[in-house]
């Protein structure tokens, strides 16, 4: 069921490999079929190195369970199932550990918007999460880590597919788009706009940019006029 | 129409790959056929993964119009065009997004001159360019951009083949050269100077070098007495 | 003798070089034959290049005597033996002088637990020893090592499985686990936690993470409840 | 003439790209001949890619003129002739613009002993050259580069093969050894010491490290009774 799908999220884990953004079984990704109400995923603590479509698990949007698989689905998928839920535009959703972005999600901070390779993306700062409670992490720790996204993206009174990613406090980053690849593509400009920022900032503390220029770009590739590539 | 041309600038932006300045589509290479009146540019958002000489653009310097191609040339060619128009000498100009050089484009500094490695290539700082005004951006960006790389050069009394480069601030660094290779060659070194910038401000703010050990180093590869290589 | 566990421990040695974590000579790999009471490791200052499963040393736990081998053992073999006596559940050991880790042993600092990445593997902070006396150092540098680890775990009332490794001051991390190939893991982990933990700290000095956190995904991974992973 | 050293001398230059502490024709790696009193060394820039023994340029020791090659030698030969002239025991020298050590010499600041790792391989803080005068620049800028090397060496009161390497202030590191391959080996040490200095430093800037540490790890490996590796 749902091969196409299933090779796309496949390839879509395994660029995570060939883009340096995980090691061993670290990070996941998913689609979803939004027709048939189910979403595809990685497997869980599974090594990416000979990994097949055939090891992608397929669970209910709705409920969650397993509808086809040899293998326990991400420990993550109760997250990803939140975003899919409520963030109706998505169709992929990417979950990983690299090194910078993971650095800003440990010092608690945005990773803030400060160039136009930024802009090019992610249309303001990507927000970082405040802390779960205590009960939110025992009672339900992966659901709730769905539920703080949802909440900090709309606190922003931010258009998800703008600023397609944040990162969770003392966690990570996630990332979407309009399919799984979309997803990894933005985790990794994600994880490169980190690299940026972080330098910048030790370079000078108050580095910001104008809103006209964040504006600016994200228009000429993404609004109504974009000009930007081929289309 | 300008095969030779082509091919070598398909082959410098190609290089911006190998040498990992650029991810994805980011970046462009031009070159410059100076009797002729036409640049050869990349197209805009096209993966360099299969990128051949074919793919390139050709547009008119004196109207930026596109002369030959199956593609839209790169949306920062009216950038590329003024400073072809401007500076006589260039043959061909790159634009990248790489870490270290945007990082200091971020903070809004120049990238000083703290050492022989730098000062092997430009005599002096790269000068980062002012804000563009909300004007600016809104009404030619793309123009505007390269005419404050020209109003920076000029300001600072740079000739731009002594200084053959810049960082646009918020954005990212634009290099030049006598043809495309050498334009690709001075990004990468300039973005090799920039993380030795970075790391050496972050053990001394106070870093800094002699005027005349910058002299002595540009001049003993460019100068009219010249003894480094095999000239 | 001991041909499986050579052919274990050589593999864990190379890996060493194929995660990067060393370079030359630098680091070493041992294994234990716990019923036995051998251990092998590698030889001293011997390249990784064309290293065989027959280049390594069995030496006896209890005495410290070579069993077998065409090499002297690692310098570092009487540390490895300290641990494997004291810490009566470890199965492999790793020594490395990889670059985040040791950049921490030399500030003299514990790589403080900082997110969800370190409490996968380490559950609190991986501690930095004390300094070595001047008599600890001259008399017996290595059974020393190996002593002020063990004191160091020790006196922090850790489970060595919970948090299985250490950095020693002014040196380097030492990990540790089920055998020889999880040590490795656990090295490269550390380094990985390390570069977070430092790009972290240069942006938030005040940086942690609550204690149900680092709970909650250190048990859900190796708790009695697990539930990451195919187990 | 020199067949074998020339091979060796091209050999060790190469290295330097396989190592990653050069890009495009920066570097330069010699060897000595000390009963023909001939030094060979390599081309002033010339590509690494394609070099052979065959590019490998003889000078003599005594007078620095040319006694076989197609090429003109490195424009850093004066400085190599000058070491060789003082340091009697050294047989090979290698200079690159390696990031790290760059980044230290450009801080015009030592890179400190602070851990066992710089204490394998260098006996003490690796020093930084004073500036060079404006006249010393202007009339021998190469051979005096040279002689600061040798005057911050001697007022260190160094043994040279106790510490073979030294930063020239705002240029970049010489080291030295044995033979050519040994001066490329210790060229790639001090960069990563030098990686692992400047971010201990950057988490504590009080960072030392006991003498008695220093010697002992210096000892193990190079003292009378050296116990590391299969001496």
């Amino acid at each position: 069921m749902l091969e196409e799908l299933k090779k796309q999220v496949c390839d879509a884990n395994l660029e995570l490999v060939r883009k340096g953004v995980v090691i061993y079984t670290w990070g996941n990704v998913s689609g979803i079929d939004r027709e048939k109400g189910l979403v595809v995923i990685k497997p869980s603590g599974v090594d990416y190195s000979g990994m097949t479509p055939d090891d992608m698990v397929v669970v209910e949007l709705s409920t969650g369970k397993t509808a086809e698989g040899k293998w326990k689905p991400s420990s993550d998928t109760p997250t990803h199932l939140e975003l899919y839920r409520r963030f109706e535009k998505i169709g992929g959703i990417t979950h990983t550990h690299s090194v910078n972005a993971v650095s800003f999600a440990q010092a608690g901070t945005d990773i803030p918007a400060l160039g136009t390779t930024h802009a090019d993306y992610f249309w303001g700062a990507v927000p970082c999460t405040r802390e779960l409670t205590e009960k939110e992490v025992t009672e339900a720790y992966e659901v709730n880590t769905g539920k703080v996204i949802i909440e900090t993206v709309e606190n922003r009174g931010y258009d998800p597919m703008a600023v397609p990613g944040i990162i969770v406090k003392n966690h990570g980053p996630f990332t979407w788009g309009k399919n799984a690849a979309e997803s990894v593509y933005n985790a990794v400009v994600l994880e490169t706009v980190s690299d940026m920022a972080f330098k910048t900032l030790m370079l000078n503390r108050d580095s910001s940019i104008k809103q006209y220029v964040l504006d600016k770009h994200y228009e000429r590739k993404h609004g109504a006029n974009a000009y930007y590539g081929q289309r």
